[in-house]
């Protein structure tokens, strides 16, 4: 029982901090025979990767990943696969008064509160560099998926930045590679990059939506009670950095709809049932309908912003901060890779989950 | 690993279904010395149990808890204590086109699809009983939690439904147990009655939006990061029969806030840290502040409605479907007990978590 | 993460003292379509239970189970089931000074250091009472066994008595339920019988070794390194009360053998790789060779003797003491279907893992 | 859930192959405020390192283990300890045959039986080199129980190797650094010294028995019924390389004795209970009772000698193989720190499990 690990059968478990010699993910269980290697991986960590434009952190790191076990000759061996990140960006720097004093709305305090250690070189594991472990590990869970449920699609997108939402009409997938807030409505994005531009010269930050759906997911995933595909999806979202709130479907929508308006009604399609809708969000009682599962989470603006704001010092002492240094205007665009790598884990342990438990699906329709 | 557990240390898993001839909690881990007899659980299931007044379903039991071991002279022992809640209402009765046709909005079709077999007699795992489960560890939980933090205080009501919120501005802890909502807003109650009247009479039913709070919880539990306090939250919230979505703090807001606005300044009080207002839901970095813990999650309305909706038989043929019998025009009010029993349970499988890891708290401020 | 539970996806967590109302086991995990009733259950709890003959503990309890959860028209329907078994013989007695003083060999006493309560009423969850709920969960692992490997024989017998041993020439597989002892020596279990019965008469007690044997297990199962087959029978047999030692293959003997000697040289069958020998107790590396798989176990003397011994008390003043009542010449001669028990779940568990991590058996020779 | 990670709070995962990049331990849940640094763990991973005299293997590899992340300043920080140590001796070679031939006695059939892949370079997960990731992994576990219970000594020894096994007369606790045994019998380490430079000079090999006692282990640690102290030990003893049986206490031999022999009588001494004797190894009922906890395991001979062996190829082929190369003549030898290590491990992590549930011990005698 780590509590830095999560999965059931395809188990990750992260380590590093981001200020250390390295970083990444021990991933127990993956099926053997996926093919894989580090540029495969890498792709998807390139998408994390900060100082990619001017809307993310400067912060420069090349973020490679090194396999260092359970591939051999370009598959996996069904034992322990190793994904490092080394630290390249650990210039000694002068950390000034962030040394003693808590910045508001950080895990400073309460890690300090905790664990009577304080690493106030970066925010250590709760620093959103730790999201690249996740990053790596979903890398191979996309692989591995592939393997047995080979019309699984996992795409993730920005839905709302701020009080911007997209327009939902103009809702079109092939925009979301095309802008750099991977939102698939291109008025969105010019909006928003004209709004971040603005907050960024003012040293503000603020949150944002992510939206991540997994399409070609077969029905029958996911299990009772306190393992279901909903459940393991909460938790896989909250635990990234900033994440607030996480909705399934309708989410918190749900509440304001009768029965007659969220039930989606059943039909029988040529390769089994179809839906009228999907408020479920691809979700019945922690299952899969075979519907596109969808996952929604909301970050919070960074903490790290231009303003001086009240705090206190070790020693108890009433003070003020200003953090200077590399800003992050919307932490949550970098989120959406590591939505997806969350959604592609999850998927994963519950296809494998599934063929433990009921080997091949039983329950046939029609 | 068991898919019907939950907890770390405090670690509860539910059996049973809706229409076999029991159901209860297997629960593992709890500390030793523990005050405990069916009394004190019993007031909680009471409080959850159908059939007491016209807003919740009509289905009357008396779900009596029986303790069959782990307790011996009115203390735990400290090795599992088994909470047993015998089904006395399985009479039997025609469940007619049910035993073919899928629920829309129901997990029929996604247990028949996962599993094979179909329990047609009432939802089986999927059914709200389960939560009675829950209520009566989480009943135990709470005698526990005094044990180790005793001012810690678990109170949760609801804030909305449907379209209908309450106003913040008459939030009045004392008002909660005066109404069958469990709402802080006198108003609201009354404003409610009228609105489920109808809604009741109609045949149709509507979603809600609970909102839980434990207050006294001490800063420095929870644990990064697959453990952090707001994901186990976010997972114990999510496996409640029906709920769709999960905020810890602002939630799905704090993506419209600016990181000036969402920081929570520190000041120094007279037993530690104070803040300036609780954006963070009273939780940094997955470990708690000090301050109230908070916890929103959405249940969706029941899908057992009077309108006639579409739908297929197992065998593949399309059909419709009216759902007769007891109905619950807001399921979502029973629910409070549910996430109140849930919060408990986190809340002290966090405090055990920390204990066992760090023993007494290490970093003190000031 | 339950200390009372064991199985990675066939998952068991037993709960229940020997003088409370009920014990039993919480099986969660089980593939749905598993045929399955209570007598099928109920032969294998027979097999264990006491006072069949003059060599077991004379407690006569009927031990019947019940099924409460997740068996619906006769089949397992994969969500968890409930074992109950009801104790009937919970008559009110004079416990005697055994309330404060501690038997020796007994867990009395650090159940008492560990916990700081004492169920002085017998043995509480270290009794040997607890095994009847693995027998109860292991005849549910060996139907669902049927269901993925119906080739798997799991059978146990006694291959020692005190420093009586069978004489392995004289093993017959047909001999082992002809006699009280499950021995495959009908001529050790003539002379056991006059040594125990000389044993029970002068008050005493003794140990014994237990062997169970897989047969039919295909070849692939197990995985490293800490959920290795043997380390999973290892684990296994250890927890079942008074068992100090654990042997796959040439167990402790292993020692002794030179490398030549000890290799099983590998020849090509029928139906695949043969071996020369099982030195290996069908298991290398942690993983299934498709030869027997052999584990042993010793089980110590039970301390409830009548001879007087010292002891302290509670308060811890020095005192004496000797345990009338029901005594168990040899209570190795029960824990047979409970080795038994143990071999069926931890060999479904290993199935269903290497289903879910692997799906069909990938490595073929020849 | 993964397979290769052992420990409930104290959790440690291993990975990494011999031949590999690099090898190491990942390492939740350890205490903060551990003082540790490279130097204190490499003390033990220098006493495992083969190629230190004549009778281990020459591979000569220095097993620099490597601190990433979870130490800051000289103190683990709560968060996971990444244990990395590169292999440095990869040179390339021709394995010739073994590419195809499995080894008798070796792994390499079942892995392939399981997973399909064959990784041919020296074992992969099932080599003796995954051991040293358990010695880093012991190392930190050693400092951190100095935090918690800090009379804790725990001590590996040889007592048998082939049949020739050590006079309990001579034993010296002092010896046991004196010699390249570690045992405690100076006579025996001249015998032993003897007969190995024989059987390593004919190619051949042999079994041993070691013994690992942890001395100064507080009275009531460990848990009913699947985590018990005895069960835990049991399991991480046979999860090593190569070990075939473990005893607690009396072991295999308790099957010999009757209750009066077997029964350890109990006085008070000044600092809590004593007992006349210790053939319960320390543990009752799977808790400790404060006498030393005594826990024995045999090796079996390494199959790699060099003798003609028959066996197959991977494509069903019969065939003969004789391994060259680099022999341990034997294996058990190193098995020594392995053994200390993982008992390192077991007590710290039921010292935090006991603290976690328990908080201060609570059954307080006299």
């Amino acid at each position: 029982m780590s509590m830095n690990s999560f999965g059931h059968l395809f188990r990750v478990t992260t380590w590093g901090e981001s200020h250390g010699p390295a970083l990444g993910a021990t991933v127990d269980g993956c099926p053997p025979g996926v093919t894989i290697d580090e540029a495969m991986i890498q792709q998807w960590l390139d998408k994390r990767k900060p100082g990619q434009n001017k809307f993310t952190t400067q912060r420069r790191e090349p973020d490679q990943v090194k396999i260092l076990s359970g591939v051999f000759e370009g598959q996996t061996t069904g034992t322990p696969v190793q994904l490092m990140i080394e630290n390249t960006d650990q210039r000694s720097k002068d950390y000034g008064d962030i040394i003693d004093k808590f910045r508001p709305g950080h895990a400073d305090i309460t890690y300090w509160q905790k664990y009577g250690i304080r690493d106030y070189r970066g925010g250590g594991r709760s620093s959103a560099r730790e999201t690249a472990s996740r990053v790596a590990a979903g890398g191979l869970a996309r692989e591995a998926i592939k393997q047995i449920a080979p019309n699984v699609q996992i795409t993730g997108y920005m839905t709302q930045i701020g009080r911007h939402k997209i327009d939902r009409g103009n809702f079109d997938w092939s925009q979301i590679e095309q802008n750099p807030f991977w939102t698939p409505d291109a008025q969105a994005a010019e909006d928003w990059a004209n709004y971040l531009d603005e907050l960024r010269k003012s040293g503000n930050s603020v949150g944002a939506i992510v939206e991540v759906v997994a399409r070609g997911v077969p029905a029958g995933i996911g299990a009772p009670v306190y393992a279901k595909l909903d459940t393991d999806l909460a938790a896989a979202m909250m635990s990234i950095n900033a994440v607030k709130g996480v909705e399934i479907g309708e989410g918190m929508a749900a509440a304001e709809l009768t029965g007659e308006a969220n039930a989606d009604e059943i039909f029988m399609g040529q390769n089994g049932p179809q839906y009228s809708s999907n408020h479920a969000g691809g979700i019945l009682g922690g299952i899969s309908t075979g519907q596109d599962v969808v996952v929604r989470f909301a970050v919070k603006p960074t903490s790290s912003i231009l303003t001086t704001r009240k705090t206190i010092t070790k020693s108890g002492e009433e003070t003020e901060i200003i953090t200077k240094g590399r800003h992050d205007p919307c932490v949550g665009i970098r989120a959406v890779p590591v939505g997806e790598a969350m959604m592609a884990c999850v998927i994963l342990d519950h296809l494998l989950l599934h063929r433990g438990q009921i080997g091949e699906n039983r329950g046939r329709i029609g």
